[in-house]
């Protein structure tokens, strides 16, 4: 499967919801998948999914459908999840509990190696099998595991003194979490997720 | 401020952002903004908030700014957010519990009538000020107190069963924080946060 035009951010989206639908399909033992039944689980037409698809190249098996697990690998590596990715994530209150559980429950391919969090009640307990490290010692921590990836989940404020902290220590992405709108930084990708302009967004359609 | 043209929802995404930073400015007593300042809060450039305004209309003094209550109530006038949204949740864990608590902290006309959850430990409690109740519970309670938006935030898979009893309730509009993919359904206006396809989304721009 090679890359062979840019492929626009909102199939890259589709591409991750059909691959986390396969990997539900190959956790049941189903092995073969067409692209109606994979299109009807993901609320797609599958004229989308075949477009989707040619992003990438040629796979399925005319009249038969698709092989689960070839198919499932193939995007992961469409997406670049065939490699493991180390994670921290900043801010070990409820949305960080809430967001680690969750991605390390969908194990594929993510590590949460460290948390970080401000609250000396914190700092040396466990969210699961995550230790927990003060925020303080977030950039040389960092440093020392080599994480890619650092999820600013705080609820104080300090998401780009954060975000500062771990571009200093060496990641090359950012999720977060927060409202703060963080700078732009060369060679950082920054994802932001940002709760309340989605239902501010909601409430502008039904007005 | 009149609806001119149809506004994309990226510009209302934008809206949000702008309606947010001005809550902030305000909060801090500040009176006038200029759009360079502003730009540089939201991390824009000061031709695209003008070109974000035009949408709704003309606005702000030549050579002054903004004055920021009076832009302030415009854009939340343009969001519909000068109306009280009634909202419900769904799912009191860690995730909804973070959601509730940072909404409500933004004081933006979004008022949490009621949560729900499965869990008989939770069911009587309550998250801050907000009661919980039994999800067996969700439609008719949601139709009693005539709720306008139903948050799911739930870790059990039932989204769709919780969507549906949220419609049959009478909710218009829904925003989704677990990873099923909802089935559309007329007049009703979903919207789907979904974490992991963020973060595959990052990991693909890294690989």
């Amino acid at each position: 499967m090679t890359r062979t035009k840019k492929v626009p951010p909102v199939a890259i989206r589709r591409i991750s919801l059909y691959a986390r639908q396969l990997a539900l399909l190959d956790l049941n033992n189903i092995t073969i998948v067409s692209s109606t039944e994979l299109a009807e689980a993901c609320n797609v037409n599958s004229a989308q999914i075949r477009k989707d698809f040619a992003y990438f190249g040629e796979f399925g098996i005319r009249g038969t459908g698709y092989y689960v697990k070839d198919l499932l690998s193939e995007l992961r590596k469409a997406l670049g999840l065939h490699k493991q990715w180390r994670l921290v994530l900043v801010g070990a209150g409820h949305l960080g509990t809430a967001l680690a559980g969750y991605l390390v429950s969908l194990n594929q391919g993510y590590i949460f190696v460290k948390a970080f969090d401000r609250d000396p009640e914190k700092i040396g307990r466990y969210m699961g099998s995550i230790p927990i490290f003060s925020v303080e010692n977030l950039e040389q921590e960092t440093k020392r595991i080599k994480a890619d990836i650092g999820i600013i989940a705080t609820n104080d404020g300090t998401a780009q003194e954060c975000a500062n902290s771990l571009i200093r220590g060496g990641v090359r992405g950012i999720l977060n979490f927060t409202p703060v709108k963080l700078k732009p930084s060369d060679d950082i990708q920054i994802e932001q997720v940002d709760f309340s302009i989605r239902l501010d967004s909601l409430c502008y359609k039904l007005s």
